[in-house]
């Protein structure tokens, strides 16, 4: 384990680098912070290619340690003052990991369930939506470019999901749903309009795709035209202030508990 | 509008203070950030007691910098640097108001659907359940000492809900169960239990209240003892994955849909 204790360590440089979007996306590597979300990673098969560990957490994780040092092509132990640099939360553990982003799971199961995120932009209610998605048995996630899932905030709110669930990423996800389509799967688009079909009413059986759109903006126009089927949440006159992973939890319940 | 300059004043430090939940405790008084809230707590009938705001946030958010400095007893233009010192974000809008925390509502319609919240302790899930449960259509909340829901966090995770929606702080939470058991309320405790009832097979008509418990440790042994009956949410293997405010959000939605 080698030690480093610059704060303008090239290694530590290039992580701290990666709790920007631009370099995540130039080198395709992200950087995951925490005992639990890096042992995900390590069991998942990510490939790690620098595990850095202050002294405290060495001694305070020290099964995750042993098998992140085991997998990590570099292993370095840094002071508090590392730790800091690298962190992205207030009262960090000390433990992280540089990671290459997964390979893109190509297989789609036209029987199954999936949810396609379309420019959701919140960190916390992407790493949501994953979270919930898995929890409920969800089939895998299909993500467009405007979702960046690899951002700290995205991982830790998905509890880690983001690193064992099927990540489904695109930059042309027109392609997709067409291929989904041709496997007779409905497309759902969530929508909130009272004149759109009861989720509740609605017959979810056999393959789908559940989209959910931006906080904002909603479904996109590409996108929507896409669908197969319009669905909305039927309120008494309050949807639209529904949080989204709080509308996106209420879908996905009402298309799984039945499957 | 008077105007102050240092980070030392006395006003700024005693709102600075209301960041600890153990000043907002000792003085009643919690601190609104970012002109949405603030409007809304104006709006709401909440008191004002000082209203703060940078000379960019009276442009930008002159209507709102209007109504608070009518509603306010006192009104301050603060410098960039003082309301670097009050905020709560990386990046503050520059508008703050120090609130009294609304009195007990402490009236419960035994028709009604009220959730109680029994130490819910991450005030992200705090502010997104009484989020959710305004946007469903609940009659109200019940919340016990561990809930700190004046925390900035919490207060902007309900987007305003909790200044809008009718709040029951309680140290007494069992007084109030009884009550309500007394004008024959059902009580739903929801824990992950498969042996427990099926939420979406239980019958939920009348008057209810609905208990979602800590993050970690689900419901206290009290307030269990104090519900009439026991439900969980029906999963395939996952449900102890759930974000406690993933699951609090299926929950009320199958408790509201039908009423």
């Amino acid at each position: 384990m080698e030690e480093i204790t610059s704060r303008n360590n090239p290694a530590v440089k290039a992580a701290a680098a990666l709790k920007e979007l631009k370099e995540r996306k130039s080198t395709g590597l992200f950087l995951l912070e925490g005992a639990r979300l890096c042992k995900d990673a390590a069991l998942n098969g990510v490939t790690i290619k620098q595990f850095f560990a202050t002294e405290k957490a060495k001694e305070k994780y020290f099964s995750e340690y042993e098998l992140l040092s085991e997998k990590a092509e570099n292993s370095f132990l840094i002071p508090e003052s590392v730790a800091e640099k690298l962190s992205d939360t207030k009262n960090s553990q000390g433990f992280f990991a540089v990671c290459r982003q997964p390979g893109v799971f190509r297989e789609i199961k036209s029987g199954g369930m999936y949810v396609f995120t379309d420019n959701v932009q919140n960190p916390d209610n992407m790493g949501a939506i994953v979270r919930t998605a898995e929890a409920m048995g969800a089939d895998g996630i299909i993500v467009n470019s405007g979702c960046d899932i690899y951002s700290p905030k995205a991982l830790r709110a998905s509890m880690g999901a983001l690193l064992r669930f099927p990540v489904i990423k695109t930059d042309t996800p027109g392609d997709i749903l067409t291929e989904c389509k041709n496997n007779n799967m409905k497309i759902f688009a969530s929508v909130v309009d009272p004149s759109a079909a009861d989720v509740t009413k609605t017959s979810k059986d056999g393959g789908c795709v559940l989209i959910i759109g931006n906080e904002g903006n909603g479904i996109s126009e590409e996108t929507l035209s896409l669908s197969t089927h319009r669905i909305t949440i039927p309120m008494k006159g309050k949807a639209e202030s529904l949080n989204a992973s709080a509308a996106a939890t209420v879908l996905i319940w009402e298309f799984m508990k039945d499957r």
